[in-house]
């Protein structure tokens, strides 16, 4: 399957994305990512939304009226696990400058960086995440150890923001990870032996899947959860301490397609991701965070090992 | 069933209440209330816990862990809708002074105060939830306009925090409601006009349930949906705009009991939520706020129709 | 809210219901009961369809297809707990006679009849349940000891099949009951003494909601929910062997309406479930069967006291 | 992870597989294959369950009262589609004979064998369903084209039965697949193109996971998800008309093991699971069925591609 032009979630028309990168002294390594429809979303213009809960050991707040009215009504924000409320206020405080409503469900979600980074210095603040939300824009996305990414690390090496896109037929499927969990990676057809054999608490992954297909709430849950089979594609072992959660919507208001017509867009979202997982861990360079902790970069990793491809 | 001491959530041993009330002017009319275990639950040493979404139209943070896990770290908060964040990131810091862990998860709930308070105006602090969570305390519960409850009207009349115990052999089950919900009330089997035909948006319900019965995660699942069908038994309608959940809790850590002795713990909890229902509103008086808004209190309602009991 | 011609679920336009009733001797009390909508749903032309499990202790056939397509391609059969699977056959034979598809998924509920109906013959054969859906029709809707309803027994007194509709607008919703719950009963705003103090195991009740409205299956979902909220409103106690199920379809093809307009729709289904569950009581006689149990009808009881209204 | 000592679901102490094969003429390739705890479960004394539907399309019968439990009180019978409910039937008759039950709640999966058995034709008998449960041993385990896997096909190639266990400590977790569903195969790190391009409609997956661990019902649901994800290891494209489930059971009555212990576990299920997938196809010979229709064999085609290993 082809992938649209900058193979982001950017190709998908009218979404938006946005990052802001923490990296003080030796301690702090922490971020924000905002994905950031345009149009933007509001309680009285929202877009049709659904989650799907791989693995429900995190903390993403705003899925339960999600799920119940297929609705998104903010942008989505991604940060690490100690910082999520506080964006999820900021969120709140960014939109009731931009609406007059009373009731606003902000979507954010989270993985825990504290492997890097100190987490409970809390170093994020509402004008960081403020700044992740004006700075979004379309066209090519940074990766990798950036905004909210910045402290990530998966299947054993350093890993954060990955995004791909897929098209299908006229329209896209993007995806945009946060990539931190645990597993043994599978790259091309081989396993890849990690870089140390560090399983940090709270390893998790967020899959954002966005396009402009015309599909309604009830199948934006089926697109959300082959986010999350995908997953063990490149290995991922859906850990305990795992915070495995995805969130599909679409910039569609039109008739919903039919579901029998759906294969070719379940195949994109499936490669979509395992391409965005890929991208996150792909090409970030070893990073040396709290404590002396380090995540090995992969390319590094296989190059030292004479193994680059 | 009878009740038990105070007929209140705090008979469930080891369960304590905190308010922190904001009645300023004519247009705040808001609060906190919290849930608060002795000892309290860390991610080190949690309570089993469980929750039910009657209608996901509700900010609540936390239960997609707690629904995973089966398990409560936190207290419970409760305040209003705009406030639900900030309240989790003060709950969270809280927190952190207490253990120290590098994950966590709030478990807030809320229900929208906005008929009677300028919800926009945030009035709550970070330092209004740490007075609530550091005030808590066991015995008599504060009921009606107080808290969370301050500015919540339900069934077309003032209400706000209700609760009840019923007894269950030698074990308690403790409901806590915050009741801000539409409908028709019911009352003692008939059905009672509401003061007026005013139909906020945002109306909802937030159910604690209680306990010292060994249960488990999935039976408390079964206990929580009680909590929000009770709430038919006295009127309501269950609007789109309702966010109504349960939460229930255990204090014990014992082998859970078997399924089949469940009857009278689930009559329980239907009694107890019904209950604290009509004690959120019962003894409330009349409530002016923002924008010149009253909620009626029930009695003295009946009282001017000559139908008080 | 008013209802419709009949005050049945056959009020919705293409809404049709059979009975096959089974009573032989002193020890079968048993039957059959479908709701057939006209013209036929088969795989390649289904209604849009949902279910909400409010207690799962039951043997529903067919719900998670129902609930990942939002898709009925069948009629829906009731009948007693252990007569399902041999319906479901049943009724997918029918259904192959009808259409070349070779895949098909029969709906199909129970309760446990076993009170007075000696459960064990198996006495329903693929005969009757063929007789039910052959013999659908519009009009008026025969409700009591009839059908699936030929054994129940609910709240303390001999119940069945109840039926109700509420217009809301132009459009119609109807709603059918199989009534087999425990629970304590709550007649226009009295708590009414049992008959007896039998509590039968496997005490149930399957609620079905038909309209012609427009909506789509992640809202018939939440029309559903208010159907199992509605038993509260009589009596129920949703004990644990009672399997609580609600099924809603519309017949409508539409563009859905918004969730925003539900509310009526949803008070709509309330009323006409709380109607549906107080008619499948009360126009029951006194009903004898297996090993002389005996199941008290509500107006005779009721009259017996002198209580009778 | 080391496997047992049959690299089968039977290495979990106490739990035995039946087959019982229907090859007829050209047109019938079909069957029956059932997995049956001893000593047997009944409502009595019931095993714990749980389940986990990945792609609802399917017909599984049983499944809401084994998430409303956690309990499995019958064996687990698979077959095709069409022979759904006769099989539930036919099981629940069986138990009749060994439990003096009034209720009773059949466990049945089933995939779609209709491109190569003439499904329509319904050529299970219920004396073929107590053959297969009659059968049932311990031991080596027959895979490929027997039992329910008679007529199967997955990924491009001819597949049916595969089974794995891994050892975790002194414990173990075994794995039964009916394999039936669509993708592009990976083997070996290899993507292996079909050996035809038929995407039959009806594909779909039942994993059934065994252990003899110390864990509750929710924690039964966790394994069960790992069960449903690990078919994206070997290349599962969970098609709109899957139906993908797994269902995870224990023979232990033991107090539940703490969450934060289970992550062997799940690698273990991921693990045998893509194994029991892949052990589905390898040794399974080319078949031909109904209308001509060929499936191809794995090791058939690649040794014809000059590939085999």
């Amino acid at each position: 399957m082809p992938h649209g032009l900058h193979d982001a979630i950017t190709d998908v028309p009218g979404v938006r994305v946005g990052h802001r990168t923490l990296v003080r002294g030796t301690d702090i390594r922490t971020g924000v990512t905002t994905i950031v429809p345009d149009p933007l979303p509001t309680p009285a213009k929202p877009l049709r939304c659904n989650a799907f809960v791989g693995n429900g050991h995190g903390k993403a707040v705003g899925l339960s009226q999600v799920q119940e009215l297929g609705e998104l009504e903010t942008p989505i924000v991604l940060t690490n696990t100690l910082s999520t409320f506080l964006a999820a206020d900021a969120l709140l405080d960014w939109m009731l400058q931009r609406t007059d409503a009373t009731s606003l469900n902000p979507v954010v979600a989270e993985c825990n960086d504290g492997w890097l980074s100190d987490i409970r210095a809390r170093a994020v603040s509402a004008a960081d995440v403020r700044a992740a939300l004006d700075g979004a824009t379309d066209g090519p996305v940074e990766r990798g150890s950036v905004g909210a990414g910045t402290g990530m690390r998966a299947l054993g090496f350093k890993a954060g923001i990955g995004t791909a896109s897929r098209l299908v037929g006229a329209h896209t499927v993007g995806v945009l990870v946060l990539a931190n969990f645990t597993g043994r990676l599978r790259l091309g057809g081989r396993e890849v032996a990690p870089a140390d054999e560090v399983v940090p608490e709270g390893n998790s992954c967020i899959v954002v899947v966005a396009t402009d297909l015309p599909v309604d709430a009830r199948q934006l849950r089926r697109l959300a959860a082959r986010g999350v089979y995908a997953m063990a594609r490149v290995g991922a072992e859906f850990r305990h301490g795992s915070g495995d959660y995805a969130i599909a919507f679409t910039t569609s208001h039109e008739t919903p397609m039919d579901d029998r017509a759906l294969d070719d867009t379940f195949v994109a979202v499936l490669d979509a991701t395992e391409a965005a997982l890929l991208d996150a861990l792909w090409s970030v360079p070893t990073t040396r965070g709290v404590e002396g902790h380090v995540a090995h970069g992969l390319r590094e990793t296989l190059a030292d090992r004479g193994e680059a491809r």
